[in-house]
């Protein structure tokens, strides 16, 4: 059975797993003040172009979503972001358990967050008599690429840049999948361009290399105590190192690209295999993560040696599943799978 | 100028007033220990038909709602309710602030919350292989009447209750107007059926007669430390009998209801004779809350002698409003808008 | 039966009564926005000389407490205050509830907050190699008069003031009874003086000649949204013109200072009868609450037709008690009192 | 320079090395679904003698207490430890920032909570007239062993159960060293013993030989929705299977205790050789940490070839300081520190 249900299947990559044993004796501090934490804030902020930026280094997402935003947020803010945004559908709630309400927006756009919606919706709140009984929009969240596999433009995101600025908000970029993102072929932006156009991201780990760890990025922003907030939210690692140990393989020799673009290549190959096949896509994604809509015959067919997940029912006979690739995907698994689709 | 932007204008019955000073000075114990406490909750047990329910006094709406919905859900419990509860929008984030998300499904419904949709959204969650990752419905929140003055009927309640207990999740109704929905000509059950079709609701007097105060009846639920919980919110007045008093007056005599009755036979006034000139109602309302949806002209016409709210622009030319009726709203006052209406 | 239990068991001054009747039926805008509160505010502004404050009416001690608190710190920041102090006592956990840890100070002090301990205390913390994983202070609480009836001095308020100042933490005064404070015979400062020592504070109504209300003074700080904060905690009244014009009554010809004089009289008069009986006073307070320590044969011979509250069992013998009186004491009641003190 | 500053300075043993990379490329569901999470959780449940007990792996100490804690509370509720329980210290107000007070008790027992002043703790709060307006105990949480290293007997651990018991209220311990507690030379019961008397505890892995990793039991306790809590507050590790399979090879071949009772070993030798010097020990403990009282002269002597941490400054010439040994340390080093203490 070869799986592609998800982009977190797998360890990690063997360079880690190596320095993890070259290092595993060697004495460090704690909570990440350590010289493995320390070169990889460095490796990370020239690769992000920023030499004045913050880095910290956290195990998950979700802990890293509720950590930014409810640093960033005073008690009656929220957090605005398209309605299918990971913050709002499946964390479980950890935004509101820290406070603040999710300003969902209609994700009618393949996950991405409209500018459009978002001015108006600014708009519609600061003219309306009532929005002191409202609560107040402090951050817009937005994921690159989004939970289903698209992307913003440059110029997509300049404009919600634009309008976060004009109406003092701060704009977040959830990136589980940067590098995903970032390496398809139909990114028009790079990685310093991105971190200039927001004010805090993250660099997802977990799903692209790592066995866990996600980097976070602040532009131009100083919170106080924000190391003090990570330990309050149970989240800063005892053996902080793993987590620099890790970024650090990472960010050395442009590994964590390298591997996000054979992922992609892999999807893209999928892509193009379902295509050949008539198969109708759920979203044009062109990242690591496919939404091909199968008849029931279809999906019986592949599902005999294949894993992958049910995404959502469309009607009695369609719905849309997901296939993922990852930075460990083998080439041989996807001859595989590219075989069995042409039977379909 | 004559006001009918809210129900909250004017002080209280003058019942309540004389009693006030009556009793200024004599000596009570703090914090709801008092006769007049003990006496009102007596007199609401019976109205409501609910001999072993627990009856508390709260000051206000938003934080009657806040206590009763937090101390109903675990931490990662949400409350489901139409987009347009009052919780959803108007209280500021209050509910998120307890940690716990709201769950808001469409509100196509004049401000109803559709017990088809109610039960769709229930099997889809359960049915989702991911609703580990998701917050879980624990309370049903429904206002009596709606926010847009809307009624349920006795079946549909009947419907949403039964689902209700088909997915153990808590019924709580918002009865911040309670009066007005239940004296409405159009509403198909009484005080002690309505107390019967829910885990806990409460009783508005803030917009029915009282200076400020809420009665929260349980209904065969016991909330340990339910007055701590109060405590903690900041939501346990001092001078307890202040709360008590008042209810004492609205319920002795059925004072409640028939000040009640009196807004809506104002409001009814109000509607006839919008629809009279032609004028479409923006949700069909059969309470003390009315939604003309006026033009430009007609608006600026009658807002030269009274006061209204906008609620919702519709379009470059037309907008809807809102006029509220109270138990303090004087006939005259009517007789004078009416006569405006005429002539717009 | 004479009741000093408590400084909160009769309504109000009767020209508040008489103001609440005069004005029932006139119509207002909700949440505050009416003359009243306006008024009511600049009569604030003015008695304490700080033209450019900001003034927030609300209900109740706790939830003013937690508003303001809560409003001034972050979520990893805590309040310091003295282990007596009403927050860390006698409010269910109020301010934890709003995310924040209560850094409470031994209180050997009669209820003060002992400046050297404060400094102390600050000093430790910032030494102590470990505090990044600690709460970080950023609020100092203290009452005035304290809990135990107790005052600062001027020049310790002073210090306190300085030492807030030097680590950057807002200095924060709780003044549910700040009337029987500043009216005492032993207070060293004035209205005008205490509100410049520091950040905010807030004037007591519920205890002092109001039905319930307290004024918060900010001086010096513009809290972002403030009014939405105080709505998503539930106590935003919608009458809030009630507020305002129990203010007004008491800011008008000095009345508010006028009562808490009586009330320390009242008091003192108390005090005086039991030091010439011997009895011993548990703390050495000149405002209005009382502590006598008793043996049982006093404790029942004055139980018999007074009503007061046990503060704290001492050993099998001796307890103390707490005797309050207030705006509302009458003079005949504590000569009763006082006779029945002189045979104990 | 040799390191003794922490028990988390190394990595894990290689056993566990050698376990992620032979399983690195196996394809695993994300989120505990594994059978690696499933067989650790066999053995775990073996170990402690609780079949029915329901387990669950979590990635660090702070994380799991917030969420144990939190699970176990109502909104009023709070937690009863030691002063110097970690919780009420050293985690940066996890405790409060999920809503509840920690409710500290003097702790001048070596870092262990006395059942005597627990009893009188719980005695006073029920008989305080008051309480309705104060926290409510709902978790009594103790640590094994404690933060200064001592323990508790069986008898003192069966006596602070029953009055559990008695007043309804959760028994928690907290077990980050549970291995180094439960193979000290003075531990007279054993971990089937431990997990009797108590509703839930954690054996923590990350300062006993994992990388990283608590494993939570429940004994008889089954908390709704867990799973969900755990990925609300960001503590669901994508790759659950990492924590699987690091217990599974702790509780295979019982190299978990093999591994705390060597880091004991090698801390009784750093002990008598405090002791033939002379030297005061701060605590008296029998675990991994060691506090001996030192001397300027004698702090320096050791500081020029060691690291080890200040615990507490006691006057102008003597400090306490901390030692730790743990699984990973060398029998070597601890010849050299023992040398060195000879000279000093």
């Amino acid at each position: 059975m070869i799986r592609f249900e998800s982009d977190y299947q797998e360890g990690c990559h063997e360079n880690i797993l190596k320095r993890l044993s070259e290092t595993n004796l060697e004495q460090s501090s704690g909570y990440g003040n350590d010289i493995y934490c320390e070169h990889a804030k460095d490796l990370i902020k020239k690769a992000v172009g920023l030499e004045q930026a913050e880095v910290y280094f956290l195990v998950g997402g979700t802990q890293t979503n509720k950590i930014i935003i409810s640093a960033l947020l005073s008690p009656c803010e929220g957090v605005v972001c398209a309605a299918s945004g990971h913050i709002n559908v499946h964390e479980s709630g950890a935004i509101e358990n820290a406070g603040h309400k999710v300003l969902a927006i209609s994700s009618r756009h393949d996950g991405l967050l409209d500018y459009k919606e978002l001015e108006d919706y600014l708009e519609n709140f600061y003219s309306d008599p009532t929005h002191e009984h409202m609560v107040q929009p402090g951050v817009v969240y937005i994921s690159f690429p989004s939970e289903n596999g698209t992307l913003y433009t440059k110029a997509n995101l300049e404009k919600i840049k634009k309008i976060c600025e004009k109406y003092k908000i701060y704009l977040f970029i959830d990136g589980a999948r940067l590098g995903y993102g970032l390496m398809s072929e139909k990114a028009d932006l790079n990685l310093k361009e991105l971190a200039n156009l927001c004010d805090v991201f993250y660099i997802g780990g977990t799903k692209c290399g790592a066995l866990f760890g996600e980097a976070v990025v602040f532009n131009n922003l100083n919170i106080k105590n924000f190391k003090t907030l990570i330990k309050q939210q149970g989240a800063l690692l005892a053996k902080g190192r793993l987590l620099g140990l890790q970024f650090e393989e990472l960010f050395k020799d442009n590994l964590y690209f390298e591997l996000a673009k054979h992922a992609n290549t892999q999807a893209m190959r999928i892509r193009r295999a379902f295509e050949a096949q008539g198969v109708k896509l759920f979203y044009d994604s062109y990242t690591n993560q496919q939404f091909p809509v199968l008849n029931k015959s279809q999906f019986e067919y592949l599902n005999k040696d294949f894993k992958f997940e049910l995404w959502q029912i469309i009607n009695e006979e369609l719905s849309a599943y997901r296939f993922c690739t990852s930075w460990a995907t083998n080439s041989n698994a996807v001859d595989a799978l590219i075989n069995a689709i042409k039977n379909i």
